[in-house]
């Protein structure tokens, strides 16, 4: 039996801003993801979304003004609440919440499907 | 609007193996707990239990074995099965689940609830 090293998952994700599913709890699934530059602003009506960054320094930006998360830090975006999650460098981060988000209709752009794995 | 920096909570508790709420989503309650020593033999037979290690290190006794937690790891105690964390030095960490599980019956020996603040 093996606890997961979660930054070490992120490093060997093959895209950024994708998230992959480390397990599940109580109905909500423990992800995690790297990111780097910015995705687009998007809400989620169906579900919170909680962001804990393991490495490196992520903002979400809110139209209440950014939000900056250093290693250990904890964010939670309530349902319905638009966010845009940027980042100057690459970020590895866990999101809790009970659906995969990294998805178009979870402001993922474009250019993140291909520039993964450099 | 302020991210929150888990281990400053931590440190800031008052007992240990003690958790405090720091936010709910879907139905979890992302707790922070610090932890020195072995707590006592027990299971939740109503929630999982996600430990995340922020600072320091945590051991999760198993009747299959101890699973290590360093910062930056998790693991899921699923429900029902026999857990008894412990850790030679004081750690931080998050422990989300659906009920605060910090008391008698979530294995909280009775020494903690008086050593904390030290």
């Amino acid at each position: 039996v093996e606890a997961i090293d979660i930054s070490e998952e992120a490093a060997a994700l093959t895209e950024f801003w994708s998230q992959r599913v480390l397990g599940e709890a109580n109905g909500s699934l423990f992800k995690v993801a790297k990111g780097i530059g910015s995705i687009n602003w998007h809400k989620h009506d169906d579900q919170d979304e909680v962001f804990l960054v393991i490495e490196g320094r992520l903002t979400i930006q809110l139209h209440d003004g950014d939000v900056t998360l250093d290693a250990g830090d904890m964010f939670i975006v309530p349902r319905g609440v638009e966010h845009c999650p940027k980042a100057d460098a690459e970020v590895h981060l866990m999101v809790v919440g009970t659906a995969i988000t990294s998805n178009e209709a979870g402001g993922k752009p474009a250019w993140s499907y291909t520039r993964g794995g450099k």
